[in-house]
């Protein structure tokens, strides 16, 4: 389990989701509520609710490139995303926390990825990724190969959606790379799901992508509109239509939040969300 | 809350007990179950259960100092710490996990902390310790002064009952530690507890201590002999007499572990553990 | 011997200086030119010419606080420095590159230090400041005591600074400072030198200091005028005379960068640069 | 150009070649005296004499397979590697310092590389790595593609020897895999050189290295046998032969060290180190 949120709207800093919220980022990262089961015991069973193997943030200015942070850390101890946090204003931001309980932690396995103008982060998982590395990392475009850098399935994902057009047909490309991500399981035999809860930008849309292959996809939500966001920003609160795109609610007002269905893929585009549904 | 152990016996390799057990401080790092208390929505209400805030292990082997080396990641991702406890058998050796909800996350505020052949490691709080550290400071030895490296309320109580004769008299100094602290409090007018669950060792004895002002001490455990110990570590347990004293269980046999009762004080010397009562 | 640079004028993004000159700060963290010696077999005598123990940026923006990002790695091979260096824009903004030949490297050793709307950073040394440090470290006033959090001399000289009136009368708690230093290690029997290279802020003006004991002070240099600047940034160059003050020249061109005499005190306000005699 | 040393013989101290020698490996980490050329300025050309960009030490004990401690952080600076180098003891051990220019600094880039009861470290360089790193991973065994998990030429080069039958003939499976870069280079049209100069061992044997496509190899050494030990050592000597290969003297005493010719092969076994010349 991973937590991420995507923003798109007038420019604000980007602490007004990350630091202030009830249930901010910087508090899910200590302890996430959704995507676990809690046993008889009250323990937490499968997914831990701690979301502590690194973080990253990027955003856009008035650059050509996003700017990216990453750490290894955890973020709830990181006195540089803070400060980050507090400084930067941006019209188009991320911000992840990744939870890997088998994999390594380092710089380069943090969310977001960058490519160009484009970031992309995920929460899910490739079941029994080690089985098909290879064969994915082969079907990803020659030139592209050498610009993995870390040990991720999430990163390979990417660079296999770059590889299939990503910077000319969003949504086509990230259903060719599910489909081929499916295909390519399929022939290895591997029974365990695949779960896809990602978003990406170009620095001027949001694409969001909610889908598994049982069903079970890692949560969405996106903000329920105006009045919400006011009550959640408070002063900082944007003059005009603003979205968010997350992992899960940032205070307990279910009012403000409202959950995204199964395979549904989601578009921010010139200030308007669409979501449609989602087949690979 | 943090998460400790001191072991003295027959060598064993490190990971017996940190990497190994059902419980052990490797999963205690990602949740711990004692010393927080769970509100009606299944979260956890004060102290989390995360020790993610930095780790150390201290061990002595034929040289005259001990070894120790501490990160300021979690321990559950540290591929050196799984590395090193797989390498490194001692006869006495300590391992310790921060959760710090307010404090820095650096190496020089993790645990153990050490002074020529002594090592210290501590859970629990002096409660607003801002308002006295300079007052206790300034209690601390002038020569030790300036070997104080890092932020935290334990390291400066470990320098005062150095500077109280802890080298001559462990128990005296740690009694005059505690109520030198408990002095400068009342002096002060802080109202909120002092909490003490800590160990030390000489490297041939360990010292422990439960004990709090508000009798809500944090847990402490020891082993409760030989048999739990042949289940607990299977072909590798020592065939003579070992002593775990802990923060809490390595496994979820109640039989195997011995809870220590508010206001202790636990020797381990020449095989043998005593447990006196301590008042400061 | 550590670097720094401190810049006022019209925003810039902090790369400018950072990352692009030909001795840009990050080339001098590898190996900067000033402040040490070579011995005859072509290897640096005394000081070490890299600059890769730790390095920090602070800047200010419409925002009360000024940033701080502080790391504990190298400069040249941080990804997030180069990063933010791309996406800061700023009026007033600081670096330092930290050379740590015996203290501790970690993120609360880096400079700058932070304190209110203050930034202070600094290159030098105060000799045997572990005899003294417990005596600094009392005249320091009891409320800003709690709030050092790192190990170095730099730190303890800023807050005394603080304790004499900084936000005041700048000049006249420095020399409060420095003289009080100065007296404290004569009272020491200390023999040694002070060295004392530094720059701070607050916010609006930079003050900075080349100062020894000895009158061997570490290397100070500012910009000599809008031509070398136009020849430094190329397009980027502001457009209204802007101030860098900094341990070494960014490029080769000894037109470009002004030596500035020894006990000297500099002053950078309203667009103008002042030096004075400095005498503690 | 990064720095490393391999040593076989009677158990000692890792710190009796890492730390106390006055040209140790913690002193090279700081400045290294081989492998680059100063210009006329006195500055350094092309390589620098920094070996700053992590490191790692790879110890054999009585368990199966080797211990590993790396890091990202300069040697020089790491509190823990000090602490452990004068705790480890073994018969057989590697240390490595990484030199990393345009690289990522992360610890899965640190030497030395394990795989079962291997470890491998390289000095030197695969020029235009990234033209050829798909073509070269393509031709590492299926089964370990996934154990990849840093990103440079020598973690590639490590398993395509592993591909080539390492375990069963080490010479041929190096052969094998330097001759395997050259054609891939060959093929690729790439006209910069190939640098390799490695060391290997799988616990018992070490197996180094010194090559290069165009006759400019990276500096390696062997120490002159037990009286140039003695001198260097002193008390810690060990009392029957000892082999160090590395990559430049401990010390400055030409009579302990023997350069190594130009495409050589190293094997040291039961005590006898014996050199041949290497063709791919």
């Amino acid at each position: 389990m991973c937590r991420w949120l995507a923003y798109s709207g007038p420019p604000i800093y980007l602490e007004e989701l990350i630091v202030k919220p009830s249930r901010s980022l910087l508090v899910q990262s200590r302890f996430a509520r959704e995507n676990y089961v809690w046993d008889i015991e009250g323990l937490p069973d499968g997914a831990f609710p701690t979301n502590g193997d690194g973080f990253g943030i990027g955003w856009y200015s008035d650059r050509s490139l996003p700017g990216v942070y990453r750490d290894l850390r955890p973020a709830w101890s990181d006195e540089n995303l803070l400060n980050l946090a507090g400084h930067l204003r941006s019209h188009l931001f991320m911000a992840h926390l990744r939870a890997a309980y088998h994999g390594i932690v380092q710089r380069t396995n943090s969310h977001p990825f960058a490519y160009r103008n484009w970031l992309f982060q995920h929460n899910g998982e490739i079941t029994d990724f080690e089985l098909i590395k290879r064969e994915l990392c082969l079907r990803i475009r020659p030139d592209l190969f050498p610009l993995i850098r870390g040990t991720t399935d999430s990163e390979v994902a990417f660079y296999l959606a770059v590889s299939r057009g990503l910077e000319d047909d969003p949504k086509g490309a990230i259903e060719a790379m599910i489909g081929e991500i499916e295909e390519v399981r399929v022939a290895a035999g591997i029974a365990g799901p695949l779960r896809f809860t990602c978003a990406l930008t170009d620095g001027e849309r949001i694409y969001a992508l909610r889908y598994s292959s049982d069903q079970r996809s890692k949560s969405l939500y996106v903000n329920r509109g105006r009045s919400g966001m006011r009550e959640l920003l408070g002063g900082a609160a944007p003059d005009r239509p603003a979205h968010i795109v997350l992992s899960e609610p940032l205070d307990d007002c279910s009012d403000h939040w409202e959950p995204i269905p199964e395979s549904s893929f989601i578009t921010v585009c010139d200030g308007e969300l669409t979501i449609e549904n989602f087949q690979p």
